[in-house]
């Protein structure tokens, strides 16, 4: 798998012109090799050349977990003294023979670190954006990669059953997030989360990113869950809104014209869409209903390795819908200072359409 | 105390010659601001300069978030199609007439992707490591950082004592995990994990930076537990190294070594020492005891809003120790095929000397 990987990630360094891509950990460097790193003040970047065997460069206390990838890799360790580090940049630099070459980077995970330490030693080579050729490579999953988002989703579903009973009036947000988080280890999940849960109550709920807070939970309230978990390395993303006792009208209205919206962003998926249609299908739904101003983030991203990655499903994006793309469909109403609902779920564009990995009930449900 | 912070950043800025500094969102950004976000694909820019109010740029959906910042800071935001994006940059280049100034960065932080675009829209602007302003505004914990660390290493040790009944021959790295995490949110630990606790048995034990396997506990093996806790974003970190039933005499013997090291280490801290000092007093320990090879990386590493900052306590570091400082004090001795121990605990420097903060008994216990 692995070597295939290594074949198909060449290819795309041709199409792409590029001479060679440098990565630091993360899901590139996972998914290319199996390895995973904490990424901390030790730089470490892996050279993937057209022509020669991967070249990695590590502190030299990371080598025994290196010499565990899943494909061929010379390294270049350094010690403790940082004297030592650009000393395995030059190194690296020569054998590759990196000095004009054009590098492509990611842009979104490559540090100013690891930069400069590229740029000292190759000062003619150009780093320019490699997410073409690196995002086309990850975009299409294989069965494996499906199935480990499926366990992710059955993982935070189950997570999500066990939390529900537990609720009360009461609790703050940040004791539901523990709680939540606990069950999704209890349900399986890596400790690795794809993100810390949302639970954002009453006005909280009106912010599409709200951090936990002490805030407790009154009746009255909506209460969005933003969750997901982790299953080899895989992820999943989900939001559900509740209503805490009895809710004003309006509230219970939005809830359901998010709930059509879903179903209507859901329905739209087929290979021959783009995804553009898809948060067109949505917005039309939510803006239609007079609520489009507040509706303030596009429909959905992409899942994987990364609880956000492309393809992004928004206005502007053209690109085609394609069996084995695995996206959220979230769209959401946030009524400033009075509270929000989001619902969303897991997809995959199958031949003939789209088929929703994740399936928990996305009806208004009653809690506390 | 946020104005206060804000008054000493631009002292640090003036001392080290930068006119500004550009942070996203991590553990500075939170100390000046409050504020936290995900890091994701939509970039997120915080300037500071020494004569104007900071300024944010940021996605329009995290307006409202910005807005509880406990520091006023101008806000641009931009909508979600990426054409907005580099208008929102040239609009706070102007602004703060960036054009030509010298703009710290955090290499470790700060990613291409931001870089890019401050060097796009000023490319006469010169873009420069402010690390030594910023880590010299952090390095001296107050009172109520420190009464964080001291929260965080409670919950953690608290999460030890509840796991280690649970622990049984049998186990494998990545249950054992799972529980430590569960216990640690039981704890009271907020969910954002300084890092996913580490649980490396037998061989693994071997490997400083093990990522929990599916290897199984069994008689005979060193079990390495590295964990901690967050609490109001400071974190713990703390390590302890247990034998499964009856283990070999040399192994008992490193654990012996190790643990005077670890006391070695801490005993020699006071404020007219330096990180160097500390460094050298656990490691001749080991060298003398004929394991210096063995012991493959630094001392330790501060603790504060992130697991690993400065001081780094290492060979060649002359800073000096100064009161209101916290980092680890970790050696270890790593036998490649057999196992490994390491003893960590988390200081604090006093006016006198040096306080443990962590307490939990560092005898080798017998588990399982």
């Amino acid at each position: 798998m692995y070597r295939e990987r290594l074949t198909r990630l060449i290819q795309a360094l041709k199409a792409n012109r590029l001479d060679a891509v440098a990565l630091n950990p993360g899901p590139s460097l996972f998914y290319l090799t199996g390895l995973t790193f904490h990424l901390m003040e030790r730089p470490i970047v892996c050279l993937f050349t057209t022509d020669k065997p991967p070249l990695m460069i590590l502190p030299e206390l990371e080598r025994p977990k290196a010499e565990t990838s899943h494909l061929e890799i010379e390294l270049i360790t350094y010690g403790e003294d940082e004297a030592f580090r650009i000393r395995a940049f030059e190194d690296a630099t020569i054998r590759l023979g990196l000095h004009d070459l054009c590098v492509g980077i990611e842009p979104l995970r490559l540090r100013v670190l690891e930069l400069r330490l590229m740029e000292s030693v190759a000062p003619q080579a150009t780093f320019t954006s490699g997410e073409r050729a690196l995002s086309g490579l990850r975009i299409i999953k294989d069965e494996t990669e499906i199935s480990a988002i499926r366990r992710a989703v059955v993982i935070a579903e189950d997570a999500l059953k066990a939390t529900l009973p537990l609720i009360r009036l009461g609790m703050t947000e940040r004791e539901l997030a523990a709680e939540l988080t606990m069950q999704l280890l209890r349900a399986g999940s890596q400790p690795e989360m794809p993100f810390s849960p949302i639970v954002a109550s009453g006005p909280n709920s009106a912010l599409p990113h709200a951090t936990p807070t002490e805030r407790a939970l009154k009746p009255g309230d909506l209460l969005i869950l933003d969750w997901g978990a982790t299953a080899d390395g895989y992820v999943s993303d989900i939001t559900r809104t509740f209503a805490a006792g009895e809710i004003d009208a309006e509230l219970v209205k939005i809830h359901s014209i998010v709930q059509q919206s879903n179903a209507s962003g859901r329905d739209a998926i087929r290979p021959d869409n783009t995804a553009q249609d898809i948060d067109r299908a949505s917005r039309t739904v939510i803006e239609s209903a007079g609520y489009g101003q507040y509706f303030i983030h596009r429909t959905g991203h992409g899942i994987g390795l990364e609880a956000h990655e492309p393809p992004y499903i928004r206005e502007g994006n053209t690109q085609s819908l394609t069996p084995g793309m695995t996206f959220t469909v979230e769209p959401g109403i946030y009524l400033p200072g009075r509270g929000g609902v989001r619902v969303e779920d897991d997809l995959l564009v199958t031949g003939t359409g789209g088929e929703s990995i994740s399936t928990y009930n996305r009806e208004i449900e009653v809690i506390g």
